[in-house]
């Protein structure tokens, strides 16, 4: 088994509509003096995706407007306490307000997440792999709340070339006998490693993470694999 | 911003009741050159840590046999289904069949969780300071569910040396904004990193996680600080 290494890129900028990110990246990378290599894993947080793609909408940060911001997000509300709804969103993930950033937003504006987080990570890796020739794996993250413990964590919204869920299923331990847990959510895994790493400084949205197991990359996503659909679940 | 390194520490065998599991883990490490630093954190999982303290019980398999666990462990039963049960452990864990491991046990018997897991890891941490003098922090980690959210992911049940929750409020962010998302989790985010390096034969576990912020460590424990309180929740 080897061991892992993750490290932030940094001097990043802010990002606006439009931007590269592959470009930002890479150029960042270079710039101190690292490059991607075969197995790589990128993490992008999510906040920067969504500023490349336009996503912020305008929001006077009033409660209506929040309210109204977050309804149009949300296909389903689960609880309400204050200003605070947990909603399922259009991608089926269940979270705090839609995921909508109304604080580290521009003034006068609301960051939505972006509309197809799988499909974001698959454009950077086909970009990465354009560009340099290099197969990486890609995890675009985003700050959840869980149930029953306190604190947030970052997980993955979206995925391109990695397996979203490990599975063990068959697999023994050191007497033979089968393992009981068998399907590790690998994804969510790193996407809470990187952001160890990552400055809070709203200006470090990239981490490399390298030295995965060669086992982890494969196909799959985080709308397919990792959401579980409502039939599934027992707190819904 | 500096780069985070986790391995795991191999060669580890069977750990039974009474066993010294930091010089076991000393030991292994030694072996294979390398040895604990300042700011190094150990993980250690909870299978182990229980093995050692001898929380191995009698189980011949059946359902009411399970049953009957469950319900010793638990304070609280959020959701059945079939023979799975969601339940409140007497640490106040919310999580499946209150964490008892009833596959990957030896045979005929079964395996509960640690009684007081940040005890564990304040007298491992103890006992690394009085046999080495190095300062570290330890996580004992445990492989939860989630809801919401398909596969299992590592979390922290106990801790020492490391404060879980990285407070970040009052920090501002690049355009000088004080951050939203302020209460990070950081013992959870480990504990799925370490997971990512340890071998799945029921032999590794032991990691270590070198290069933490110096900020992290600190005060604090994962039943103070991890574990919400039932009037705190949403989803009980």
């Amino acid at each position: 088994m080897s061991s892992l290494h993750l490290f932030p890129i940094l001097g990043v900028g802010e990002i606006v509509a439009g931007d590269d990110l592959v470009d930002i990246c890479l150029r960042a990378l270079a710039a101190q003096g690292e490059q991607l290599a075969v197995n790589d894993l990128v993490v992008v947080t999510s906040k920067v995706v969504s500023k490349s793609e336009g996503r912020v909408v305008p929001c006077d940060g009033s409660p209506a407007e929040r309210e109204a911001l977050v309804q149009a997000e949300s296909t389903r509300v689960l609880r309400r306490r204050g200003p605070l709804r947990i909603t399922q969103t259009r991608h089926g993930f269940v979270n705090a307000n839609a995921g909508i950033d109304f604080s580290n937003a521009p003034e006068g504006t609301a960051v939505l997440l972006p509309v197809d987080p799988d499909r974001s990570a698959r454009r950077f890796r086909a970009d990465v792999r354009r560009r340099t020739g290099i197969e990486i794996a890609v995890i675009i993250t985003d700050t959840f709340g869980r149930t029953w413990r306190n604190g947030v964590t970052d997980v993955a919204i979206g995925s391109a070339g990695i397996q979203p869920i490990l599975d063990l299923r068959g697999t023994t331990d050191a007497n033979g006998r089968v393992l009981d847990v068998t399907e590790v959510a690998i994804v969510d895994e790193i996407a809470g490693a990187a952001n160890l790493v990552l400055a809070k400084d709203g200006n470090t949205p990239f981490a490399v993470v390298r030295g995965l197991s060669p086992t982890y990359f494969g196909d799959g996503s985080v709308g397919d694999d990792i959401v579980r659909p409502p039939s599934g679940d027992m707190f819904r």
